[in-house]
């Protein structure tokens, strides 16, 4: 790589330190890069300094915001604070509000209990769920967690954690996808799908 | 996509402009920087900003460097200032010090001549390399832009350009890579092969 110009090849060493981007992808960015107008190319760079240093975690539910005080989900008046949904990260709730369904508030954990990867449930916002759910005001906490082992584990063990505190701790129901196949359907899928019947 | 803070919609965004980036890959990569250390992302944005202003074209070979004046290549008294190799890209003159065999000087021309995508002879930098050869002091030049048809067309249209000054106009060997198996070399690759034969 000692053929480019030390400023390019310091790009291409940034790119490539980026998540699924090898060498050859990290060139081809930064030469990219080089051919944006210069405008293009400083809004770029201002957008990833603008948005790490203006994004951070909600004080109450640990999304991410920007700006001061609680989140824009936090603070709408027009939530049920009384539910919480739980999911571990921040992509999550946007899926949630995707669906349009749920109108409840969030808790963000920030990650799983993972004992593979060193993750114990000090390392994720748990004393921040439990000081919320204590607090009172809250009747129903949904676990929305991934529905994989760790993602099990971690409700599993937060449901205990809350249960003295008398509220409802629920869990996203299992079942087959909307538009998929049965054909398709894994065992521990379909086993989930049959005991979670409903009359109809 | 209105659930993500502004500042980290905006990263998104311009994560999701690069070449083969798609609006997923752009939310991982986006959600890449908001966990990097404060440094770190500066860094990453300082890069991109000191490669778009510093780096320019040499005024000599239009290769890309950085500082004033002739790149390394054109300035170095070690290289063979009678022998110019032409090439399409800044990468190909990656490609071709690599190879650690040539010791002449470069032109890059920023391009193809391609009717197809309305690049003609005028958008790339033929002008200047015609200076060159005109200057006197060239005895060679060797095209080497890819072996594809707007490859060659572009190196024929050249070496009709250059004739007229006495220069010796030739092209890069055509034939069978090294470490390649001949039962996979396509008809046109092995004609070329044979064609080139030499004796041992």
């Amino acid at each position: 790589m000692q053929y480019f110009p030390p400023a390019l090849e310091n790009l291409v060493e940034q790119f490539a330190k980026l998540p699924g981007v090898g060498v050859k992808s990290a060139q081809r960015l930064a030469f990219h890069v080089l051919s944006m107008p210069e405008d293009e190319a400083a809004a770029f760079a201002q957008a990833i300094q603008t948005a790490k240093s203006t994004i951070h975690c909600c004080p109450v539910c640990q999304n991410l915001t920007q700006g001061e005080g609680p989140c824009s989900i936090c603070s709408s008046p027009r939530r049920d604070a009384s539910t919480i949904c739980v999911v571990a990260d921040p992509k999550d709730v946007v899926a949630m509000e995707r669906s349009r369904e749920y109108q409840g508030l969030y808790h963000v954990l920030h990650g799983v209990i993972s004992p593979m990867n060193h993750v114990g449930p000090d390392d994720l916002h748990i004393k921040s769920l439990v000081e919320r759910v204590s607090a009172g005001g809250v009747d129903e906490v949904i676990m929305a967690t991934n529905p994989d082992t760790e993602g099990e584990a971690t409700a599993m063990y937060l449901s205990r954690l809350l249960r003295p505190f008398g509220v409802k701790v629920t869990r996203l129901a299992y079942g087959i996808p909307v538009g998929s196949h049965l054909e398709y359907a894994d065992d521990a899928t379909l086993m989930r799908a049959l005991e979670g019947r409903r009359e109809m």
